[in-house]
């Protein structure tokens, strides 16, 4: 649905009769304005424009959408154009002593606090440099490869013992005759300062890019951008579905899928694929080449790190969960299977535990939890649930084993965060009536992670949940019913949704959900104590992964999945770890850092720790069975 | 020929009228043991059997062989039983006047003056260790590659960085977990004290061998021997012809072909899969299989090493000579094509220049010219002809480009070393009949290199050639004549031959031998002289290779071929190059003394060298323009 109109940028929204008032993004529907506002409005489509339950009337300003005949219009798919003022129906707003909520709280940005990268000082873990060497002659008719060698020994390399690959040493002589003994060498940096590994040698002086692709491989998702690594600008970012998806939605199915016949081979050539497409995007966004590719900077948990290099993981899945290997040296591209030239390597994250992958080493240090003295909580609630304690002196991490339920998985209508996911809910706190926000204006088909927190947070504010998960089943609704997996709440009808279903909220959802922030939860407290510490001494707390920047805190807090701390401590930031993979594509001190960091890091294994397990048990409620830990969350009445 | 005898071990025989007495070897022939001793039996078939002309009379003792109708017996297939005295009729012995040469002298073995390389302190460049890792718990469940490292680092090996090849760590759960977390590991050393790289790691306890082959890369012969690696006793030995002879007899005929379209890639497989037979007949021989092969140390000449490494030669042998590299890391044998496990790695001695290989490398720290004072002068008169000159603070060397000649290349009728081919011959001074001696006591087929230069000697001494090596042609002998190339002297009559033609040696042949000679000659002064010595500073020279051993160091200096010093200084190595590839295989510093030694070696250019051309014009005479070099040469009258 596309406008010709103009916006103004950011426009003012007021609402009648609340007065409240709130500034629009640009093109921001009504209904979305009024849901962050927090202000109700009577909507179950969830903006797919048929239920006409979003009207409303503007009294002053312009809009545009749809009018309905008696002169309101459908806030789903109108959009101001001036400051407006608008009024809200009786029958679309709810009292105004329920207005009890403030405006959602959204973590800050991490990266606006901290500045980002670009301090680093560019220094990529391949150098390239062009050189013109002597020609030979009857005085001076050393070998080929000791003429660069010497050569590359005048300046600054000096002392440095450089090795070479043997198909470049094969090459070497042509490259240097083409060049008239100008060529241009890729170096590779060694586990030692005094190393160096020559991996190409190209005719001449350089003439085209340096460039680096830094890659998150999540569970679900692959993230790539390609980087200049002479300027450290970002030229093209691209994203795709990680391929291995179709073999298991989560790490415990894949791995299981990997025991197979042939299983872990179509894994690995299933990733491997995957980012061969992502770096042909970013090359073609760029308009380079790929013989301007030198290094590929990947980040990834510990399975997926396995599977793209092929190694077993069937151990890393069961007692007493031990990967195959936690650093990785650099590997050459081709040897994985990548289409690119001979001489790019690939430059893995390093891991910690089974658990605790190169994603989470690389967020840490991507976002400088190990520069700073203050104690900082890293938060990364993806498919699993990884969580770091600590700061520059000292840190210890654990994985939570929360599970996919934050990300839809093992929710009866859970889906990922796509078109038609309802991403967000508010429960009117008297008639229990949702006001549902769906991704894409598209009918709903599913409830994607932010929806569920909300579903969730809603429904217990509401009192609709008690604190063990329960539906309160003495109230008059047609929402709260016995269904066919037992108690549940109806998020959609069915005359609305995509698929002609009811899109229900189910007790056992519930659970799975409180089982999940539970572990979350449980996780904070045993790292904590573990230390010596209590949760108040947490001096900030970081969400990675994308879930961290929709998260409404507030809603989080309540239901008991983050600490109830102030909320001015909670920041975001982003895929955490891709910044991390772009860190050591550009310096490779910061690649040695996240060695140092992945080896300092004390892992606690959680799975069978009885302070682990304590707080597990008493975490099983909404928000946690002692309050006293939850000061700002009421309980409903 | 096999005799139901037993000999006397060493019995002593007496030629009469001229009484000169000598040891026999065990089963040696009499006329063999008469060319020893210095004394002339006319015998014009080699030992074939058929000329019946070297009869001689036994006076006492017993002898095995044939008897002739008159009681004489045909020395050629005579052998003596115990001490004897032999009378040699007036028809087979020169007058004894002419009696001038003395027994032949030989150089002595250098092996049994310096000890061998059993002196080596045992530390092979990949090491074997069995270990056992405590099997992981939740406690304690770092990765495989951390737990194997961190129990290597308990001993010897603390503050070792271990890297790991990639196909290692992806079969290394399974090796740790089917051996019960014991197991046994290859461990290579790097460029530092302070880095190894598995490169093997199989389940339990080892129980098979720690093997490692030396190999010797001649242009014309490989030899390889089987070593333990644990106890350096040297199980097996084999060699064979390289195939890449069929492509060219010498190097700069092979690298002609090495430029034609896929001519390379022929030499290098064919040097492949000599080495592959090699290695299965010493393993076969020794009863072990091809997994208890850790290691190939291979020794060869720059050209070798290049072919055999797949790298471009053609600049090699142009002006101004550059190789592609001359110090080589260790490489995977399977990345050469060659057939044995993956985990087989080639250590290859490093070269100094074009001409100046690792077989010269190897060779000198083999005979321990870097481990002594004296300065030694260190020969390979082989294909090419290197000398280095040093002693343990330094060391110059030089590629003469003799040529073949010495090998039978480019004489008409030389030949190598095998059956039927004239390996010694005496000129008698009057008559200049030849004494013939042929492998094999067949008859002839060519003549070899040692045969050549008694052949030169013989006839220089007898007066048959002139200083300029041209014949008398004023004699009245049918042995001297004007054939289809020119002068030539019939060495062995078709009547006598295995071809039915008559074998002979030409003007022709002698000037190609006065070239290669000279240029040997040329060589050492220029190298003793470019360091501002003479050749009497010379404390010992060191003649490598097979011929070094059969060589008549008389007949030598007399032709020019080595400087006129005292005979006690020389010594034969015998293959040295193998030598030093022993010693690599055993000795990982020895590996890095070669490195060094390759390193400090002065390269002398000489083709270009003003100096050099000079004493090479000066040379180019029996056995030089200047006798006062040749003290002990008389002239014939």
């Amino acid at each position: 649905m596309r406008f010709r109109h103009f916006y103004k940028v950011m426009p003012t929204i007021t609402f009648l009769p609340s007065g409240i008032t709130v500034q629009a993004e640009s093109g921001e529907n009504l209904l979305r304005v009024a849901m962050k506002a927090g202000i109700h409005v009577n909507a179950s489509c969830g903006g797919a424009g048929v239920c006409n339950k979003c009207k409303v009337f503007v009294e002053s300003g312009e809009v545009t959408g749809e009018r309905l005949p008696d002169g309101g219009w459908k806030a789903c798919v109108t959009t101001a154009l001036t400051d407006v003022t608008v009024r809200i129906p009786v029958e679309s707003e709810m009292d105004r002593k329920v207005l009890v909520r403030p405006l959602a709280r959204r973590a800050a940005s991490w990266a606006e606090v901290a500045g980002d990268a670009a301090r680093l000082r560019i220094h990529p873990p391949v150098e390239k440099i062009s050189i013109a060497l002597p020609a030979p002659t009857l005085q001076d008719n050393v070998s080929d490869l000791e003429r660069l060698k010497r050569e590359l020994a005048q300046g600054r390399l000096q002392d440095v013992a450089i090795d070479i690959d043997s198909e470049v040493l094969a090459h070497l002589p042509e490259s240097l005759r083409t060049g008239e003994w100008t060529v241009t060498v890729n170096l590779m940096e060694g586990a030692r300062q005094d190393q160096r590994r020559l991996i190409r040698v190209e005719p001449g002086a350089a003439s085209e890019g340096h460039l680096g692709v830094a890659v998150d491989i999540g569970t679900t998702t692959v993230s790539a951008e390609l980087i200049d690594l002479a300027t450290g600008k970002i030229l093209a970012g691209a994203s795709d579905y990680n391929p291995q998806v179709s073999y298991g939605e989560d790490v415990i199915s894949r791995m299981e899928f990997a025991r197979r016949n042939g299983g872990l081979e179509i894994l690995q050539t299933g990733i491997v694929k995957c980012l061969d497409g992502l770096v042909r995007e970013v090359l073609a966004a760029s308009g380079f080449g790929a013989s301007s590719l030198s290094i590929l900077s990947i980040a990834a948990n510990t399975v997926m790190t396995h599977f793209l290099l092929g190694l077993e993981t069937r151990y890393l899945r069961s007692d007493p969960y031990c990967p195959v290997a936690t650093q990785f040296p650099p590997v050459r591209a081709r040897d994985l299977g990548l289409d690119v030239p001979n001489h790019v390597r690939v430059f893995l994250a390093p891991c910690v535990a089974s658990y605790v992958g190169g994603d989470i080493t690389a967020g840490v240090v991507g976002v400088g939890v190990n520069t700073r003295p203050d104690l900082t909580l890293f938060i990364d609630i993806g498919t699993n649930g990884e969580i770091v304690l600590g700061n520059a002196d000292w840190m210890a991490c654990a994985a939570c084993s929360a599970g996919p339920a934050f990300e839809g998985g093992g929710i009866r209508h859970g889906m990922r965060a796509t078109t038609g996911a309802v991403e967000a809910v508010r429960i009117h706190p008297e008639t229990w009536e949702p006001m549902v926000l769906v991704i894409g204006g598209k009918k709903a088909k599913g409830i994607c992670g932010s929806g569920i927190i909300s579903l969730l947070a809603g429904l217990f504010t509401a009192g609709a949940l008690d604190q063990q998960g329960k539906f309160r089943r003495d109230k008059k609704t047609a929402r709260i019913r016995s269904g066919r997996d037992g108690w549940e709440y109806v998020v959609v009808f069915g005359a609305e949704t995509a698929t002609g279903q009811d899109i229900v909220f189910t007790e056992a959802d519930v659970e799975n959900l409180i089982r999940a922030k539970g572990a979350m939860f449980a996780g904070y407290l045993t790292l904590v104590e573990s230390v010596g510490m209590g949760l108040e001494d947490i001096e900030r707390v970081i969400l990675a992964g994308n879930f961290g920047s929709y998260l409404d805190l507030d809603q989080a807090v309540t239901i008991g999945l983050l600490p109830d701390l102030p909320r001015e401590r909670f920041f975001y930031a982003g895929n955490s770890s891709l910044l991390g993979a772009r860190a050591a594509a550009l310096s490779w001190p910061m690649s040695k850092v996240m060695a140092n960091v992945a080896n300092m890091m004390t892992h606690f294994e959680l799975s069978n720790s009885p302070m682990f397990m304590d707080h597990y048990v008493s975490s099983l409620f909404l928000p946690h069975t002692d309050l006293s830990l939850f000061p700002s969350v009421t309980l409903p009445s």
